[in-house]
């Protein structure tokens, strides 16, 4: 399952980029070079390198404005990316997460106070970059946008209270995914349109298309958490189960009523990590269970009910086709 | 050294908290819950207590639109607050501080991870509870408190640095104070003015003002800081040496050129944590070095230059009356 990154993606990336690096150079240089190491455009030294990422969001934020026949907004576009960098720093902190893209996490570079004021000072500066700019829909639009960080930081929340808990619904988990990942992709594909001053039904149907595919999304990137290689995943294969997260594929499997189902919770529940071969067995248990078959099919009716909200909605056609270009490639490649 | 509360601060309080509980409901149960204890409406199991913490800046921010002839804005005000709040919890992680006004802090009753989420979501709301009020400014207003926050994670940054530094200077440490303190006391003194459209002199006086009252707080708080009393200050006594703190007074001190600085120099420089004779020690040294008696002499000039930018601008003279007597309760008790 490798998709190749749609051509748009690319485009927008090169057109964010320099509102981005305008908005993290008015930083103070300490907070700014964690910043920028974060955001993969230099090392720890501070040495530029290529820069890392992939920028979707931004992609879906550029085309969104397009949707609504506009010009895009580009401060809209910075502002997505800068929310999605903080809550991944912050993220990788509570998390415990070490590696990030293939390199170290910035926490671990750097040290947990500089990475958290590092997500604090993204965070703000994404509100700073929207109001700024002269579009007439960007107070709507950074409302838009704290709300969904707001429902963010709520499935966040949720995530770290299922680590602790053996009782998780596949509903609460479904809930936890739709406020960390699906509301940002929601908001990431609407605020273009709303920044425009787009009608509100197209804004709506936008939303909702971000949101599902959001989902799907999610269920793919929980499937890579199990059975993806590190090369894809830039982490630690089976990191999930390491971590004893509570991903929907595993929460469907847990909840599965099956004999598989029973052995995985017994594994799960222990206290001691899990040896390599018992995180081997735990994925083997998941696909026994049907949690894998689940997650593939649920992400595809997800992925079915996003090209629905898509069709209903009145935009030019390539519009159209270039947002299906990046559903498809969120949920094939699962990043 | 203790003065009474202003009256207008405790009705400019009675005004922002409902705007304020009114944003924190809508937060997530999790996050509301840290968010309600560290904002001193609850206790840890989430029982309502009588609430804690003088607010201040929301009073400081009613009297900044009431200088301009207008209603008071209080999105304004609760969104200073909010931001307030936010870096106090933030802080508190980073600095290991374990008390906040005479409890344990939300870090350590709740967890680091739930904290800093709590943290992200006060600061969020900020921005949020601004854009949807209806003032005429409230984009400008936006705009400033984002400029602010940066400038107070600047501080922050800095702050962190200097406590693995040894040759701090006086002009960096005040630079420091500057963004960590005076540059959020410098907008809540402006931001009322700017939400209601007021007339950009009067604006640049009071974020002049509050620069340097806020320069003259932060002093007043180095002095609490190794001299305060902990009902006065709400943590254990002497905690600024006890944290090897670069704070005004002790790099005064420090970088004084007299034998009580180079004797002081060698006590913090050491690897182990301090004794309390130690702490008593260096107290004393601070003083016969003239840490002391500068920081209170320094404190004075900020104050009189404060009232001078305040004696410069147009307003009516109750509200400029009411300014300078949060200004003196500022810096006689230091909180």
């Amino acid at each position: 399952m490798s998709a190749v990154i749609p051509p748009t993606v690319a485009v927008a990336r090169g057109l964010v980029e320099p509102v981005l690096r305008d908005a993290v150079d008015r930083l103070d240089p300490i907070t700014r070079r964690v910043a920028a190491y974060h955001l993969g455009w230099a090392d720890a030294e501070g040495r530029p390198v290529t820069p890392g990422g992939k920028a979707l969001r931004p992609a879906l934020a550029v085309l969104s404005a397009r949707a609504a026949g506009a010009e895009e907004s580009l401060a809209a576009a910075a502002a997505v990316e800068l929310v999605h960098a903080f809550s991944l720093l912050h993220d990788d902190i509570m998390d415990g997460d070490r590696m990030r893209r293939h390199r170290p996490a910035a926490w671990t570079v750097f040290g947990q106070s500089a990475a958290i004021l590092a997500g604090d000072a993204l965070l703000s500066l994404a509100g700073e970059v929207l109001l700024e700019d002269g579009c007439p829909g960007r107070v709507p639009a950074a409302r838009c946008l704290a709300a969904a960080t707001r429902r963010l930081i709520a499935g966040q929340a949720l995530d770290l209270e299922f680590e602790r808990r053996s009782d998780v619904s596949l509903d609460e988990c479904r809930q936890m995914s739709t406020q960390k990942t699906g509301a940002l992709l929601a908001c990431a594909c609407s605020i273009g349109a709303m920044a425009v001053d787009g009608p509100e039904p197209l804004v709506a149907a936008l939303a909702s298309f971000g949101a599902e595919a959001g989902l799907a999304f999610q269920l793919a990137d929980d499937l890579l958490g199990i059975w993806g290689s590190p090369s894809a995943t830039g982490k630690p294969v089976l990191s999930d189960l390491r971590a004893r997260k509570k991903s929907l594929p595993i929460v469907a499997a847990l909840t599965s009523g099956t004999r598989a189902g029973e052995r995985l919770a017994a594994l799960m529940g222990g206290a001691e990590p899990l040896s390599e071969s018992e995180l081997r067995d735990a994925a083997a248990l998941v696909e026994e269970a049907g949690g894998r078959s689940w997650a593939e099919t649920e992400a595809k009716h997800r992925l079915d009910a996003a090209e629905r909200h898509l069709a209903d909605a009145d935009m030019p056609s390539a519009v159209r086709a270039e947002f299906l270009d990046i559903a498809h490639f969120l949920t094939s490649r699962g990043h």
